[in-house]
Parts: structure tokens; sequence; C-alpha cells
């Protein structure tokens, strides 16, 4: 079969033809309808240090997706064959101390998908039963396909409370803006969104902000302290990994504050402990994956209410065969989610 | 100045003259520009047991209002002369326990207006600084005046996680259909109403109920399976005080389910605490009044972003001089919130 | 081998030779050495209401033990051939929704040992290795075969927050008695025990109770309302499901208290909600079986740091050979846990 | 009277004669019976940045104390004349949003005693009714003295859930090994403290750590792995502010783990929030004074039931006169609590 591979320790992937997965007793062989680009694949790409030290080449990259059970192996419970699912990509053992006290997130044998093992990047992919999560028929497949980044956005917003409640969100990639709608979802009292790049929040008002920052040409604290009437925020979603953006968000939040952190700063960064947290009795929230499965039930509930609206960030969609072009527009930043199908035949919305 | 009175032990109110209420130096005087109607009056005004054990004639009647602050005590921080505040209801003594960690709501000492205190159907009322709060000067009094009510409908959906979830709510009065709004607000996935009354199912669909079911109609538990795949509720939010419908929402729980309750028995029942509590490990939460003052800041943040709007629920407007016909208004069932203006020039809309 | 076994639908048990059990191969053979007595063995002893409907004989009985790996099935992870293992008695799905969001304990599809699969007052037992629990090497096999039933006290006492506060234990049986150890442990401020037996009262007293009440003999809430300066209770674990017990507690319990029920009262009751929950803003929580696996890594670090003893509530040992004995001796009540040892060598204290 | 007075903007502190206290309506006057010196004391005495930014002289300093109730302002409730009380120190406004939910340790006006207005080195001083804490009249006057500090580490101890649980204290000043205390009392597993001084590391054993580690002779992290079985910690209770043991808390801090920070840092320090908090899914609480006054009635528990006794950390008793001297001591770290009585007849021990 086709797929996107790593196949050498330097910049770039290639699409190649691999041997179809082989499937484990308690797996679930999958026919890949689409598949979505996470900023993780971008590392990958460009195989900077972080991806030097934690993929090992040849590896089918990508891990979001949706497609449709055609195998089982033997012991293999849960979907049947036919069933449209979207995919979990942390592999957990189901054995840690974690994972047997609800915290399967955490698990410290976790296996990504597309990093660790094989990914979905290709015409199929075996996964564990247990990673496969039915989707209804009719959910169009890019919304299927980046329902785990969703999750993302569902746990970082889900963590802190917000209803009720004045919230920054700095950072509008694509699960910055989804963490917008989730916290509009909850009903969040005022939401503010930050980043570098109008195109971005332009988008984040799309999906909910009712005030949008770009610090280039604003002050954030400023603007934040005029339309909170001097009071500051009472949550923080941080999805950037910025030093500045983490800065202005503690610096914005109240005493009492909640801050709920995503974004990675790939360094040690200067951190004022004592000013951004223990004067003001913040509490500060490391998320990090999905709640298994509290997060997928939980976004369950905000697609098919209709809480959350999705369609609005897929922006663009590119058969499978084209992944060079749809990095390059991922890369450009000038987008929300990219979504790739192996069979254009499958596309949801014309392709790009 | 003029108020309604219980003026003796029997069943009725009059309007009267009396004199103008006593400024003690924390307080603030308000002239009383619209008052609405609750459960709790009509108990007052029917002299029912529970009015005889509780109230003590003569007493100005009323405690949900809205109002201008006219004049300050000495002592009395806050809102300033001119402001427009609303009332809690709630006297509390800031001196016991509860008071003092947080848990007003439950002081030992509460002093409600309108029954243990001279209350809010006159055209002045001196209340204590602490309970006036400040409302947006282009908010409507009508719903100023029943966000106290309103504070009910907030504390009993917030103290379970309704977000993603599914929710029944049994009884549809006006602070049922309010909890319909504030669930739907929270991002519930999915919100059942029940009650005996169509136009208030009616109702409870226009402020965002998914399903109405009538159990005169319809079986409850019937419907709630058929709708959650067999599932149930995930939260039950008890807003009638009917056996009947007690026992339909506790079968209708999920094991682990959380149920909050505020509406009155009125008389022991007949409870299965093995089925429906123990077995299935569920949570179940006795709401009282208004958590103080985490509930109006709530308040504040849902009608201000929009995230619940009020207004359908205001159904009859009445000058205070026709408090006899809104009781029977209020008594027939067939109405939402009942709201009465001292001076019929403040009504904000057409008077009955 | 030797095994207890119900062998038809009518009261009594018998010790007949079975086969030796099938391994699974996700399972470990076991080679039993202790077993404890629970009430619901009573039960099924004397064939009540319950058991009838929840037991199909014939099949093994017994459900609390600890023994020894002798044999392992082909995928069974976790312990090794010849680890001393304590049992979890559920044995749950690991599909269903519950058990995919942390809640196995309400996992729908359980299946208890020696309930609805054959149990552990045998020689051997086959259990997934999942509900293996490793302990250490010179735990007393006592304490280590009566863990599952610790569990219930630690889940009861650790839902609400017992530390610094006044708790009341309704039940002294040996679950309420090790629920009076816990809330020792956690830093309860004051702890009152109550029962209609003296012997189990003087066992709470042992276990770290303050003040205990026989309600046959003295009034239990005058009492409570004495050593609390009239304040009443923080919290109520209720283990007795006795209704004159849970309506005392409930009457002891403060406004914003906490109770805790995992006592049956095996028929509905008559309750009083307003005055009990709703009016006190009461949380009420139903407690079933233990978190699978919180209260396992909770029971260890309570007994690996000494912070609980339990080995004063090992009152009586026995021979499985004289399990006629051992149930009489559990039903007259005048016991902690009755242990009982397949091969009297094992026995940690002398035999009765 | 006499009084230990911040009398110009240079270090050093100087006995003198001060007027009596001023008594508010709210307040009362109190004959203070014992002191003790906190750490901020001595800042201020050093005169160092954060006091020349905080304080102004001339200033009574001191805050922590006991005393009698002598005389009380005419609007003052809670304890009568005669009657032993405990000091807050923070003095708060009830009237901000903080004080308004419960959070009234993070009130905008707060005013502390020694720091913002006169203090409790004195032979009088007079405080809000409110912040006068009853106490029993046998309390020894030295525990009663420190339960303000001692309400830090209650605190800091019961945000992060400790029972059953490996913790880790940094810092082993008073209020560090108070937190050890706590952490006992509620039940933790295992108890791992770290200091720079053999001297508290002694006390930490005393008041009831199971392993003490000094990073100038041992490895921090190194210890906590061995002890752990390579799991490291599940809380983190901060009380040193000093980087290194920060840094090496969280390198020790489990996935999934708490932190509570209530040492202050002066300065920002490098932060590695990627490896230390996202990526571990951790969760950090600042801690700042005392919940107002849940902190308090926890501390009656916990004192009253035995759970804590704090007469070991009880090291050094001077007469006020003997400021300097008292101070030296403080100064030197080789001590616990250092207690100073106005009158040396009040002393509850040995001077030095």
């Amino acid at each position: 079969m086709r797929a996107v591979v790593k196949t050498s320790s330097e910049p770039g992937l290639e699409m190649i033809d691999v041997p179809m997965p082989e499937l484990g007793p308690d797996e679930v062989l999958l026919q890949v309808k689409a598949t979505s680009i996470c900023g993780t694949d971008l590392h990958i790409r460009n195989w900077d240090p972080w991806a030097q030290t934690h993929v090992t080449p040849p590896i089918v990259v990508g891990h979001e997706m949706c497609g449709v059970v055609v195998d089982k192996g033997p012991k293999a419970d849960g979907p049947e064959i036919g069933q449209l699912v979207s995919v979990e990509s942390h592999v957990v053992c189901n054995r840690c101390a974690f994972c047997r006290t609800g915290k399967g997130h955490l698990c410290e044998n976790t296996k990504i998908l597309g990093v660790g093992r094989d990914g979905v990047y290709a015409e199929f992919v075996a996964v564990p039963a247990a990673n496969a999560w039915p989707d209804p028929p009719d959910m169009p497949y890019s919304i299927a396909s980046l329902q785990e980044n969703f999750g993302n956005a569902v746990h970082t917003a889900s963590v802190p409370l917000v209803s009720g409640r004045k919230v920054l969100v700095t950072g509008c990639g694509p699960v910055g803006v989804m963490a917008v709608a989730v916290a509009r979802a909850l009903g969040a009292r005022l939401i503010i969104a930050s980043d570098v790049s109008d195109y971005r929040l332009a988008m984040a008002k799309q999906m909910g902000a009712d005030i949008t920052v770009n610090p280039a040409t604003g002050d954030v604290v400023d603007t934040i302290m005029d339309v909170s009437e001097g009071e500051g925020i009472d949550v923080l979603l941080e999805m950037s990994g910025a030093p500045s953006a983490i800065n202005e968000g503690f610096t914005s939040l109240k005493s009492g504050g909640e801050a709920a952190l995503l974004g990675l700063t790939s360094a040690p960064l200067e951190f004022n402990l004592d000013d951004h947290v223990i004067f003001k009795g913040a509490s500060v929230y490391g998320i990090v994956g999905r709640r298994l499965w509290i997060d997928w039930y939980q976004m369950r509930g905000l697609l098919r209410s209709g809480a959350v609206d999705l369609s609005p960030i897929v922006t663009h969609r590119y058969a499978l065969d084209d992944f060079d072009r749809a990095f390059e527009t991922m890369a450009s930043g000038e987008c929300g989610k990219v979504i790739m199908f192996p069979d254009p035949q499958d596309a949801d919305g014309p392709l790009e």
C-alpha cells in the first residue's frame, strides 16, 4: 500500500509502497478515509531536535485520522466491520499504575501512532480495537479525522472552570481556536484570544472569541485590563508555548485564577513563580493528550448537541498524494486544519 | 408608603399604608422598581402549614425585586445613590461558622425578606448594603427583579457537571425552565424536561430543552431510555418536589450520576436508597438558596455574555396595585415569571 | 480439589470435591492461602431473597482471599509465579463506558467471585491477572485476605473529607470498624461510632473511635449533640443499612455535611429529603465496591505507612474444613473478621 | 505601653514607649500574652528590599500572637472580655469579590498586622473582632501564638491530597516541619524532608518525617527514587523558595502529581514548564495565607483531636524585652519557633 514515510534521518517525507500492516489479535484494521496534519508532523518532517530524539526511521508518519474497520483480530472487541471510527493516537499499556487509576493519558508506556509506531498517512493502519472510537455514520470525514486534536482542546478547556468566567486563549492555531469554541460552548462570560497572526485571530473570532489582540500591534495585558474593568482574567488557556504569551497570560491572571498549559516551550524559561503563582494563589495545570476516555465522551456530547461546530476550521483539503503541498500550507500558518484523503473520492469538500 | 402585607393569621394579602422602613447603619434604602412572585409568596398568601409556622403577621411580603438606591446608612458600603440593584433575599449574619467558611447560603441565622423581616412588595425597602447587587443601568427591570430566583437555577445546575452530558429537569416552573437555560448555556449534550403542564413544557422547549415529556400522556422513564440509547441520564435537576418525578428521575439516572435537588417534597417519602443511590454510586446534592456570592457572579457572567436570555420567561406584568390578579395568574400555573411594578410607569412591557 | 459449594437452591453450604479451575489466557491460578467471610456469604448460605435472585447453584462460594500464584495463562501480565497476592472480587469488562472512564467499580458487566462465577473457598481459584494485587511477601495472610473488604472502608471514608472533622460511623461490623480506623488515619477530629452490639462498639473503640453509643441504651442524636457542642457531625459514614441508624445519622448531620452510604437497606424506607438533604445543603454519596484501582493504591499507602493497623480486627481463625463453625461465629455478630485456611499450616495465629 | 518598633528606614528594631492603640467600633483590644517570630519579621528587621517596599516606619512590628480580650468596641461581635484568642494577621475588607466568594485570603485590600498596620510585639493591640480566634482556656500561650503560622502549613498540606501518598517537603523551617506534621496527621504514606540544615532535619524527623536528606551531603532526587521504588513523589510541599529545592522537587514529582508552593523565590527563576508541569500533567498550587476561615477550623480539629502536637517545635522562649537575642536565635536557623512574652510571668516554659 502507499504511505507517507520518514525514510531516513534527515528532513523530508516520501510517499512509498510499504507492506500492509500486520494485524494483532486485539487490533482492528482500518481503511483510512481522512487524515489531518498536526504540529508534531511538521517537526518530524523538518527533523528538528525533538524529532531526532523521538522518532526512528523508517516509520509511517501521521496520527490524526478516521477510517472504516475492514478487519478484526480474533480477540478484538469494539467496533464492527464497516463502522466509521476516529482514532486515539496514544496506545497505552492498560497495566501501569496510571492506566489502572483513570490516568491513561499519563501511561508510562505510551506509544504514539506516527511517532513510536507506524502511523496513519497510509491507505491502511492497524490499531488496538480500544483506540478506535465509533463515529456516527454521517459524520464528515474531515471532522472525524480532527477529533483527536479537538480532544486536546476539550481537555485543556475542561480542567479549569470556564463557565461564567473571563477566559484568555493564548495561541490561535487549530487547537487554540477549538479551545475558544469549547470555552464558548461551556458558557464562558468573555473570551479573549491572542496570536501573532491576524489570519488566526479572524478564525478565533469566527469560533467565538469576543476580543482578539495581536501583540505585534496591541498590548495584550492592557487590552485585557480594559475589557475586564481592571480585574484581569479568571482562566488562561495557554496553547502557544511562547514565553512572551505565557508571561502576558500570567500577568493578566486574577488572584485565585486557573491556568491550563498545553503549548510546549521547548526550553526552560524565566518564570516568576512568586508573582505569577504564589502571591496570586493561582492553580496551574499541565495538559497532555486526552483523558482516556473521558474527553472522548465529552467531545461526543459537545459535537452531537451542536454546542460546538468544527466545520469552519477545516480550511484546506488535499489528496494524500499531494502531501507536500498540504504540509507547505500547514507550515505557512495561514490555515485551520489541513485534511488529506488517501482516496480523493472520499473528500468531503473541494480539493486544493 | 403602600405595601402588600400579610396582616393577620389567615389566607389573603392586603395593600395598606405602612411607615417608611427604618434605615440601619449598614443598610441602603431602595425605591422598588419591580418585584416578582415566587412559590413561597403563594404559600404565604394561602396561609398553608409551612407559612403558619414560618411567618408572623403583620409583615410586608415579597422577596424578589430590583430597585434604585435612594439613601444609605452611615456605615453602608457598596452601591451609590442612584444605582440600580437586585436584591439577595437572604440576610445572613456573617459571623457563624457557615458564613465564615464560604457557606453563607447555610447561615444558621438567616432572615429572609418577606418571611422573617419586612419584604419588597412595597414602594421602598431597606436592606443591608451587602445584599444590594449592582446591575447594569440598562438591564430591564423585569430581568433584574427575577435574578434572585435565577440564582436558584444557577446554583442547582452548577453543582453537578452538566457540560457534554445528558440532563433531566423535572419540574418546569420558572426556576425549572431557567435551569434548562443554564444547562444549555453550560454545554449540556441533551436536555429532557418533564412536567404535568403542557404550557410549561412549551416554555421549557423555548428555553432550550431538546425533549419534553408530560407524565400524564407519556412514560418519562421510557422516553428517556429511548432518547439516551438505553443509558439513562447523567444528571438530574429536580425542581418539582413531586415524589413521582423524584422516583422517575432517580430511576432514569445512570450509575455514577449526579442529582441536584431543589424542589421541596413537604413530607417524608418512600425512597429506595439501595437502587437509587448506593448501587448506582450516585451523588446527591441538596440545594438551598444561592451560594453567596459565587452564584451572583456566575449569573452576571451568564447574562452579560448572552449565554442565557431570560426575557422569554417574563410572561405577565401587573401594577403592584393589581397584586390579586397577579397572584391568580401565578396560581394558575399558566405563566412564567409574573412581575409587578409599584409605579406602572416603570413597567418594561405592556401591563395585563 | 476441595471447595465450599452452594450445591442447590436451599440454605446451607457443602464442602465437596470439584475439578481444578480452568485457567483462561489472561488469568492466573492461585493457591488459596487464606479466605475471609463477608456478610454476602452469610446471605448466600442462608439462601435469602437476595441470594435466590443473584446466585445460581452449583457455585463455589467466597470472594475475600489471598493466595500464591502457581500458574499463568499465556497472555497474563502482572504478578509472577510465587508472588503473594490479594484478590479484587469484581471482575470487570474493561470495555464499557464506566470501565473506560475510571469508574470500573460501576462496570455494567461486573461478575463477582463467589456470586456470579466460582469463588475462593477452595484450594485453588483462577482469576484475571488484573485482579491479583501483589502484596509484600511478609504480609500476614489474614490481613492480605481481608484487604478487599478493607477497600470498602477506604472507599467510604475517602469520598467525603474527614480530616479535621467530626465523623459518625453508624454500624460497627468489620467494615464499619475499618472505616473508623481509616477516618482516624486521615486525621478526623472526633469519631463517634454507633451499633446495637456492645462487643462491636468495643472493637470500634479499639480501632480509634472517641465516643461509642448503643441506641439500645443511649440516645444517639443527644449524645452527638452533647459531644459536638450542639453542632452535629460533619460527615456520616453509614455502614449499617438500618433505617433507624440512617435517620439518626442524617438528623445529626450539620448543614453542608457529607454522607457516604455503604450499608444496604434491602427495602425502600421513609426518608425526609427536605430536612435531611435539601434544607441542609447536604451531599450524599452512594458507595459500591472499590474504585478500581485507586482504592487499592490508597490501601497500600495506609497499610505500609502504619497509619492503619488491621490486626486487632482479626478475631477468629478456622481451618476451611471447619467452615460451618466459622459461619456460625460470623452469624453471631460477636466477632471481627473470621479467617479460614484451606491448609491449616498456613494459619498465622491459633485456630479456634 | 512598650512595643518593638521599626522606627526608621534602616536595619534594626527598637523597643520604645508608644500610645495605647485606638479601638475601632468593630475591634477588640487584646493584652498580648505571647508573640512569635516569623521570617517576615526578620526581613523587616534586616530592612531588605522587600521590606523597603512594603513597610512604612514608624510601625509596631510582629503578627503572630495570642492574648486576652480586655476591651471591645461598641459594634464588636465575637469573643467576650477575658477570652484567650489567637490572631489572624490578615485584616481583610469583606467587600471585594474575593472576600465575597470564600477567598478572603486573596482579598485585594488586605492589611497585615506588623506590615501594613501596627503589629503585635507590644503589650496591647487592637484588631477587628473577626480576626480574634477563640482558643480553649488551657491552650499553652506558645502554641496559641504560633497557630497563625501553623495555618500556613495546614493550608499548604490540605490543598493537594496527601493521604495514602508519598510526600516531599522541601524546606524544614518551622512552617516546613509543621507541614510534615500535618501530612502525617492526614495519613501520608511516606514523608521525605529536605533541608540544608541538619538541625532542622532532626526537627522534621521528630515531627514525623520518615526520611530526611540534606542536599549538601546527599542527592535528593536519587534518595527519593530509591525510597519510592523509582516512582517519585505524589505530592511536593515547597516551603523553601530555593530554586535548587524547587528543581529537585519537580524533578522527583510523578506524572499526575501535585505541588503546593508556599516558599517565596524573591526573583524569577529558570523553570522548565515542559518537563516539570506539562508533560507530567502536574497540578501546581500557589499558597498564600490561610483560607479564611476554613484553615482555622481545620487547625482546631487537628489540634483538639491530638492528630498534631506542636509542642516539640517551640524551642526557645524569651522575654519581649530580650527581642534582640530572640531575633538572633531566629536568624541562626538553629531553632524551631521562638516565642516572646511581654510579661515574663506569662511564659509557659523556662526563658533563655
